[in-house]
């Protein structure tokens, strides 16, 4: 084969030791936070079965699935008449693939829970750290292959479950320093009596999607879309006048209570109390908690999340002193597992999306300047005696649990220096001659240029720091 | 769409909670030994071009490749033609896909290697951890999708990088609990003398596949595979003699010394001797690093290895105690990155098979108890008035670094012990009215079965243990 120039699939991406090492801190925070919160880590295959993938995502979704092809002779039993047809590709798909990669951790965790449903504990709480794949067009901050970082419990009702999730985005957050941030906090069931205060007019789907992009096309963009979708401007002016309650978080609430009334959103049906009761009680649990004010969290009656799925509390976190979408969104479901014949299972969730984290971190310049570093001391190479005389020492260093190495080549010091300066290690250590007649090192530190002569104590003291 | 019983790919794994934190603990301790040693991390995308995948491994590989199905209408260039020829899949296959999944982290190492060629600094050293995946049929112990842990230095013919790796492999496997192991080393070009002392005969590539199944097939079935392959029994036999020599390490360099002059390997050919000289330089870098005696290096001339691309020292390990195949293997190569355009680059690089040290580890019991666990304190939940009050308690545990949850639900004391025991959380937290009453807390050691009256300062210090 001749020589060619390489490339990577659009849309895809290699990082590098810095930036395996910032994205290692996130996650590790993101780790440590679910862990602390008795989450406990699954790991399901990139491969799964085009059965158990499609008709999850909805038409679009199953467009935007990697599918792989079958292994042989793939294509024996392609017809022609299947090469004929005008929907040919549509036709053939399930005759040469039945294997396609993740699109999301939802559905694979769905499909475990269902083929472990006998054996598991419940309530089950677990996250879910792993890429997935979507063929979508790639573009500035969209991926072909990206991970997510998911953390849902099922098999309960609690409330307990949602203020813990709360607590976690919170703790991740601010240990990242991500402190500008707004946690909202809504609830499906306050939208549909939204929809009920409207009469009923067009479909709750319809409403939804409209409140949805009230970010981004504003109060005209929803009512002229509305309108469209069969919704009279007196309702329309109804539901702006409820999304506008204004207050804090226990006034929204009683407001909303006395504008329900008003709205003569029947209490039989009980579905919008129900959701003004839930909020409550998740404020009232993060109360017990200790969190007197809880400043950052916002309840924001125009939250509605994009998903079909969700039917309690739904999240979302903008981090404000960013330009950037949501970093992270989650919400209760009544009916994981139903596709997958288990219904009734409830649970609740929600994901980090470590890409926008990242960028954040790095338009607030807030990665620690050691996080992106491995090795912390280069030991300099300058022959083939003073290489024999060091090794012990760089073993020493090793068993202290300092990483380092020593350059492989004895050489130009200069090009060692160079060497240490481009992989980010601040330390060079030194032992020409003359110091290791007496016993002694040089040690720079490249941050502050400064060195100095110690003895080998002093170097293991100064490394440990 | 109607239910279905989920199922996932052949070959593939699901890993739950306790699998994961067992696997990830053997991932922590390989990659802090990489790292220790001054490898950086790199990640590259499990989508590579077909370009950069097919020739690299052979035919066999890339009948193994998982390919990926391009998007939208993948068949629009098929041709009827296509769909008769006789190699009809062969000759479809690049007109619908163009993607692939990563076979080995070597030739996405290698291709990196080539793209950022002008913003590395060299030598340069990587690890890596991550899955791939092969079109396999599935057994006992081969999967279609499983980890590599790769670390390679590139840039540099140092064997001090080869003794590096003899201490890399020693660290790992001394840490995991796996002190009875022989790491084995020989060199590629000390065969390639024995290749010249057989007088040329039949190919070297032969002669090594040969040697390379003596383990499987013993002495008579290799002379029996080289009789086939146009080797004299003569030349067999000086083989034998030239494999069998005995000795430590030392003894073995100074007897293949003596044999190669004796059997008219050529001086100025070299290549025999300068295998010899390197091994010997490899030992002198562990001497000097301080380890008089390596006792578990052994200098085994039998030692082949696969790949053709191993162009220098070539190393394997062996685990005495369990009847397995071995855990890691790796070596020198003279042109990782000529495929892609960039001859000369010369490297060494090994690698750890996750799957084959976990079920060491597993047989032998060398797991650690806590490995599997995250949870380390279930608070039990009494009623409504007992949650509220220990949530103060529960962020207190949590705050101190101890993964705590509460069971979501008040509720039977029982299906709570059981929710703790299978999670393997070892401890129980309760506080009942009369301990509330009292400001105390019963803690029960699920382990020794031991319940203690205390107060919250000593329920933080047990659990911080």
């Amino acid at each position: 084969m001749s020589a060619q120039k390489p490339s990577i699939p659009r849309g895809t991406r290699d990082f590098g030791p810095a930036v395996v090492a910032r994205r290692n801190y996130i996650f590790g925070i993101i780790r440590r936070t679910f862990e602390k919160f008795g989450y406990a880590p699954l790991e399901t295959p990139t491969l799964e079965n085009l059965s158990v993938l499609t008709g999850k995502y909805g038409e679009e979704g199953d467009q935007l699935l990697f599918k792989v092809l079958n292994s042989g002779d793939f294509a024996k039993d392609v017809t022609p008449e299947d090469l004929a047809a005008e929907n040919r590709s549509k036709r053939i798909l399930p005759k040469v693939a039945e294997k396609g990669l993740r699109y999301d951790l939802t559905v694979p965790f769905a499909r475990y829970v269902v083929m472990n449903r006998n054996t598991l504990v419940f309530p089950f709480k677990r996250y879910q750290i792993q890429p997935v794949w979507r063929a979508d067009r790639p573009q500035r901050g969209r991926y072909r292959e990206f991970y997510q970082c998911d953390a849902d419990v099922v098999g309960t009702d609690s409330l307990l479950c949602e203020a813990e999730i709360v607590l976690m985005m919170s703790e991740v957050l601010t240990q990242l320093g991500l402190t500008e941030h707004t946690i909202k906090i809504n609830h499906r069931r306050v939208l549909g009596a939204f929809y009920q205060a409207l009469g009923g007019e067009g479909t709750e789907v319809d409403l939804f999607t409209a409140i949805d992009k009230l970010d981004k096309i504003g109060r005209e963009g929803v009512e002229k879309e509305l309108a469209g979708r069969g919704f009279s401007p007196a309702a329309t002016e109804r539901l702006f006048d409820l999304l506008g309650v204004g207050g804090d978080f226990a006034e929204k609430l009683e407001r909303l209570l006395a504008a329900f009334v008003t709205a003569g959103v029947e209490p039989e049906n009980a579905d919008g109390y129900k959701g003004l009761q839930d909020l409550k009680r998740v404020y009232d649990y993060l109360v017990s908690f200790g969190f007197d004010k809880f400043e950052n969290l916002e309840f924001d009656v125009t939250l509605a999340r994009g998903l079909s799925y969700y039917t309690g509390c739904i999240f979302e976190i903008k981090i404000n002193n960013v330009n950037m979408g949501s970093v992270s969104g989650g919400g209760r479901y009544d009916n994981l597992t139903g596709a997958f014949g288990l219904p009734g299972v409830s649970g609740v969730g929600f994901s980090f999306g470590v890409d926008r984290l990242y960028d954040c971190l790095d338009e607030l310049n807030l990665f620690p300047p050691d996080a992106a570093t491995t090795t912390r001391c280069l030991v300099a190479n300058f022959d083939a005696e003073s290489e024999a005389a060091v090794l012990p020492v760089l073993r020493q260093l090793r068993e202290a649990g300092i990483p380092s190495e020593l350059f492989p080549e004895a050489g130009k010091l200069k090009k060692q220096f160079q060497y240490a300066d481009q992989k980010g290690i601040p330390y060079v250590l030194l032992q020409g001659s003359e110091e290791r007649a007496a016993g002694q090192f040089k040690l720079k530190n490249l941050g502050t240029g400064e060195e100095r002569t110690v003895s080998l104590e002093e170097v293991l003291a100064e490394l440990a720091k």
